[in-house]
């Protein structure tokens, strides 16, 4: 006990909170030694592979195929589209040496994959009969941030998946926008994370898109964390590395592309931020290291009873297709608690003395902390019951908050007021760059993150800083 | 059927072939145009996930966590270890700038993890309890290869797991090694890959370890291909890095330790190289993208009949749990005979008319290329037995094939001889460096591999090349 660290609470001081939960869970190990890269402990790992599962299955079940692209990108092949290396050039790590000497042509570590993809696309593609081709990767990609880095939330080195889709036609390029909107939604949901998804103001789009999406999750301090983006890259991309196709009729023409990057990284932080608490992570049924452990309470003379029931309990749950850990080890029963609260399992079991006499057993619930005592024959019923609850309660939980921060604004005094109390605001807009970067200023660094999706409306309202007339809705937050 | 190449021989020119089969397959693509750099595609990806997957499995198994460490390793951090540096110094790429300028320290790719994994361990390893520490990564690694590159056989970027593996003892880190062994043979031999494991010469050792272990793999060539390594570090890296423990009598001790380096692009190659023929992949059950597909021969008025019998076949062996496709694209069935084959899919299933008409089912044999007709009422007995049946085959072939090629030398002639005809060579041998340089010089290229873990007698023979005593036996061999 004497080596647990002082609780930090969460709410007063989110961003202690959270480089707290990263040591104590031994999730994330920054101490590495090169500013923006930290090392990966396995309970982050045992996440990330899930997170990773849950991104591909969607992947593939929407018509994807996994690829792997090199890691490094000539420097010239990445000045092909001007906007776009005029988006990244000044946040790239270059290799410009091997021991053997300088290298014949610098070499760039993917800060994103476009540049690497599209000259292979030129060489893959033919006809329409290989369209769609639709591609993802799932690796680590490298952008020097200038700003202060922090582990998980803004990295140098951070995972992600990377979809490359290219098309025939526009339309079918921006439905996949929609398919890619879908498929964060259906991730999202099953890990309970809020969040909003904004269309990026034009002045504010990846650099070589036509149209950029953002998903945000809210972190409890009320920034936003931007934990994956779409962007409708038109022939932007097709066009500056030649990538033609014949149609039908034997025409040459270019196809349309899309790309979507989920960002793995900062999925895992949307997810510890999202449901721990100040005794550790708070994880949903199916991503944490055990659904349920199971833990007997000896007493003076019962050893072995509590330990054959605890046992016998894990067997049937594991039967049940319950992850299930029975924890017979030497350490205290407090000490177990104490652990496995840590790491978030959902469900503990504990097995005593009463429990063993009386046919029971005692059901712990990681999200709201509460104890029942439930006969051993309704264990069963309750289990699937906390299966179901366990993760919509999370869910429900996120949303409430994301609500509680939602507020309109229709004035500048708005803006003003509710920037100061860290809320998240629905406002009219202009469409000025010139009134975000004013907005930005004045707030102490709310940004325009984008169009509400939801509404496609044009808002009879004047924008609710510069007064002149709206064109959309747009949400305004402080990023992470 | 126009756009199809010429076949090429295995045979006779095994390397055209691969370069053949991994164009026409799609697995990997060589064009991508930085030098040693290669782009998986998804027949390649498929594949390379399942090898991960073995691997993984019997990591897990064996009490290996997983974990990531950055990509870059500060060029000071790798100088720690003195002979480590020596040995791969002269094969890393260097980020020294960014787009910002210099960096204030060169980062290196990492060309194996050691020198990033030990400075982490001398944070989180305090006393006995923290030890055996035993993880492992799934990470490509970097080396800037000098010699000619060749995709998946030699690389700059290559796939691999790398183990690192402490313990309190050198007993325990031996024993590792053992079990090191044993994990490799698990996973070569579910391949069906024919190997052999050489304790390597003192003077061959990775750079930094006490002993070496190498799995070769047979090319069809007779050259070999070394598809992994594990290395007794013993006490040097855990030196070098101050890593320390405190015993359980409170004595401050040094642990020793172990890595192992399971090669998945090399294992992905010989998994290609030693069952593939002229008509593409041969892949064993559970490797390639379907275990069985099922080809609907239409015959004039007989469409629907075909394809619904089909179907019915397909949902069955669904059912049973093999991987199964239903193929009734628009092609024909010999355009799909031709792609299912070179995808190396064990099993195909045809089903025309005779028979829909009789009742029965024509099962087509990827590794033998034989054809038999069973009853519909057997297909479920014979499916079971070819699961069987084909591993086990490809794996006898390929240990034949082996032993074929594996020769004992007694005398220099032997050795010159043999090595004109290409053979893998046993020979007694006296330990020297100089001896085996003067080896490889005179016999154009063999090398000494290392002793015959099978064999830890001394021989009575002198050694075969200089005719001083011996002090193993040891193979000789061209590596690829």
């Amino acid at each position: 006990m004497n080596e647990r660290r002082e609780r930090v609470d969460k709410e007063k001081d989110f961003s202690a909170w959270f480089d707290y939960i990263l040591q104590e869970a031994q999730l994330v190990d920054s101490r590495y030694g090169v500013k923006g890269f930290v090392v990966y402990r396995p309970n982050a790992m045992r996440i990330v592979k899930k997170i990773y599962s849950l991104l591909e299955r969607e992947l593939e079940a929407t018509g994807h195929q996994q690829v792997l692209f090199p890691l490094v990108i000539p420097l010239s092949a990445m000045r092909k589209e001007s906007e776009h290396i005029r988006g990244f050039e000044d946040q790239v790590f270059i290799i410009s040496e091997a021991s053997g000497g300088e290298l014949d042509e610098k070499l760039v570590l993917r800060p994103t994959s476009e540049t690497a993809v599209y000259p292979m696309c030129s060489l893959w593609i033919r006809s329409y009969q290989d369209l769609p081709l639709k591609m993802y990767q799932s690796v680590a990609v490298y952008r020097r941030e200038t700003r202060a880095t922090r582990p998980l939330l803004r990295a140098r080195e951070f995972l992600w998946v990377e979809t490359h889709d290219l098309f025939a036609t526009e339309e079918e390029a921006k439905a996949q926008v929609m398919e890619d909107l879908e498929i964060a939604k259906r991730v999202y949901e099953k890990l309970g994370i809020a969040y909003i998804v904004a269309e990026r103001e034009p002045f504010d789009r990846f650099p070589g898109a036509d149209n950029s999406y953002a998903y945000d999750a809210l972190l409890p301090n009320g920034h936003v964390l931007q934990v994956g983006t779409t962007h409708l890259l038109g022939q932007h991309f097709t066009k500056a590395y030649d990538v033609t196709f014949l149609d039908k009729r034997g025409e040459r023409r270019v196809p349309y592309s899309t790309c979507f990057g989920p960002g793995v990284s900062r999925i895992l932080a949307a997810l510890i931020a999202t449901h721990g608490d100040d005794r550790g992570l708070v994880l949903p049924f199916g991503m944490a290291q055990y659904d349920v452990v199971v833990i007997p309470i000896p007493y003076r003379g019962g050893e072995p009873e509590v330990e054959e029931k605890a046992k016998r309990l894990g067997q049937a749950l594991g039967r049940d297709g319950y992850a299930v850990y029975v924890d017979i080890s030497e350490e205290t029963p407090g000490s177990k608690y104490y652990r496995w609260e840590l790491k978030g399992i959902p469900v503990r079991l504990e097995v005593g003395k009463e429990e063993v006499r009386e046919g029971t057993v005692t059901v712990f619930r990681r999200d709201t902390g509460t104890r029942v005592k439930v006969r051993d024959s309704e264990l069963k019923e309750t289990m699937k019951r906390l299966k179901k609850e366990i993760p919509e309660r999370l869910r429900e939980r996120a949303w409430e908050n994301l609500g509680k921060r939602l507020v309109k604004a229709g004035s500048r005094e708005d803006v003003l007021r509710q920037a100061s109390e860290g809320m998240l605001i629905l406002a009219p807009f202009c469409g000025e760059r010139e009134c975000a970067e004013e907005i930005k200023s004045q707030t102490g660094g709310y940004e325009v993150r984008g169009r509400d999706v939801n509404d496609e409306s044009t808002p009879s309202q004047p924008c609710a800083w510069c007064g002149r007339p709206a064109k959309r809705r747009v949400y305004l937050a402080r990023a992470f």
